[in-house]
């Protein structure tokens, strides 16, 4: 049976080949007859898969330069039934397209806001003096390049091959360590596996509301590899926690303490337990 | 004396409406004798102050709809010797700036970030087509007005009347109660007060390493208003949290449960302890 998986489009996103890296690591029949759903908007992939759209989304949830990407934290928070079955860790190496014929002929540069901000020193060094131009996603912004020679794209590698289009410089991000962290999301109760995500909001104006959650996990000595809030949107100072654990929820211990967490928070959403895979561009 | 104060510019930023609330609430020669200084980004606000070209800035910390302002974060870290002399809470009340006639005549909508985003419920129903531009500053994207009927900006009431320029639309904001919290900073060590602000970096590959920190506040019973990560940007899941303590540094608890967390932390820095201001518009 094939398998459709809803990603940022168009074609030659980073979110496409984190798909297609994932979908080497399963093999076989799931990789040759999977059908990839490029979206217009990473919330869009989201409802993709709770209207049923599609099977699966591939979705960014943080990069170790820029941080979070906010939009799938509060998509995620906003849609019921959504199961995280598996994390991916893709390196992202950035490289400039452009029909110029040197960095000189630049004057605009247009990409996804995540990739302007991994590449902000080189572009403050290379480029000082060109407008940056924010786009839905890094190849959405290659219909720029359509007979102008003075616009450039950040995006990545395969892209340049995708569309036939000249490499000006490579390996332009700032930290050579540069990765993002996905989450393969679906319908489908998660897997289980070495971490568990959840986010919950608290009740209103109670002093103290996050210190009793968070002691939930530290007096079992259960380890957060990420807190991250996000505002409710309601009022200064109200706040949804978006937590990782580095723990199983099957295990008692972790049982004992999301059933504890339930006491204290006002709404709790548990995204499942998964496990992660480093992949290869 | 004179007080110079940094903020993000050009005039007419709610930046600049938050210093001159701020001003009115000290009135006397603080407040006539005050010297404005707008600077073209957040960051240069802030160096601003560390090498003495101005005595204090005022920045934004985060938004009530979207959230942190990275910039503000991630400058403060690298910056030393800054201390958080007062805490803002400014209204945000958004305006559609624009030569045209009417909505229909609109194709491109300029702003910062932040106000598009803030205003997105809105955009998608009043103006589904049309392409939106971020800049630096709410009024920065002012220029664009210049000689267009198609372009439009989001940007403060009194940036209208600043620059003699026409409103479409007014109160666009999605949520009401949009609200933006500042911070005023400078090198003099912070007065004390009800809120403390710090930050710090864990030891890397550690498990556990955020546990023993925010346990060092669970048991004195000192609440967290805010935690808030950052990437270090060396590595993915090494992280940087900023919290916000409901209580004062001069407190007998919160010192010894802050001499603790000097033990557990790699680099801590704390922003001092400061009140925090409701301003009108």
């Amino acid at each position: 049976m094939s398998v459709s998986i809803a990603h940022l489009g168009p074609p030659g996103t980073y979110a496409e080949a984190a798909t297609l890296a994932y979908l080497r690591t399963l093999g076989g029949d799931t990789e040759s007859q999977a059908l990839l759903c490029p979206y217009p908007s990473i919330a869009q992939t989201l409802y993709a898969v709770a209207q049923g759209q599609a099977c699966l989304a591939v979705v960014p949830v943080e990069n170790s330069v820029e941080g979070s990407v906010a939009m799938t934290l509060d998509t995620l928070w906003q849609l019921d039934q959504l199961q995280i079955q598996q994390g991916l860790v893709l390196p992202i190496e950035h490289t400039l397209l452009s029909r110029a014929s040197d960095l000189a002929q630049i004057q605009t540069v247009y990409s996804h806001p995540q990739a302007l901000g991994q590449c902000q020193k080189w572009l403050e060094r290379y480029l000082p003096s060109v407008q940056l131009i924010p786009t839905n996603s890094t190849t959405e912004a290659l219909k720029y390049l359509e007979g102008d020679r003075t616009s450039a794209v950040i995006t990545s590698r395969r892209a340049a091959v995708l569309y036939n289009l000249p490499i000006l410089a490579s390996a332009i991000n700032d930290y050579p360590d540069n990765c993002t962290r996905f989450w393969v999301v679906g319908k489908e109760p998660s897997p289980g596996g070495s971490y568990t995500s959840l986010a919950f909001s608290t009740p209103a104006n109670v002093p103290g509301a996050l210190v009793k959650p968070l002691q939930v996990f530290a007096i079992r000595e259960i380890n957060l590899s990420r807190i991250e809030s996000r505002p409710t949107k309601r009022s200064l100072g109200e706040y949804l926690f978006f937590i990782d654990l580095e723990a199983n929820a099957s295990v008692a211990s972790v049982q004992a303490a999301l059933s504890e967490l339930a006491t204290y928070t006002e709404i709790l959403k548990i995204f499942g337990s998964y496990n992660v895979a480093s992949l290869q561009l």
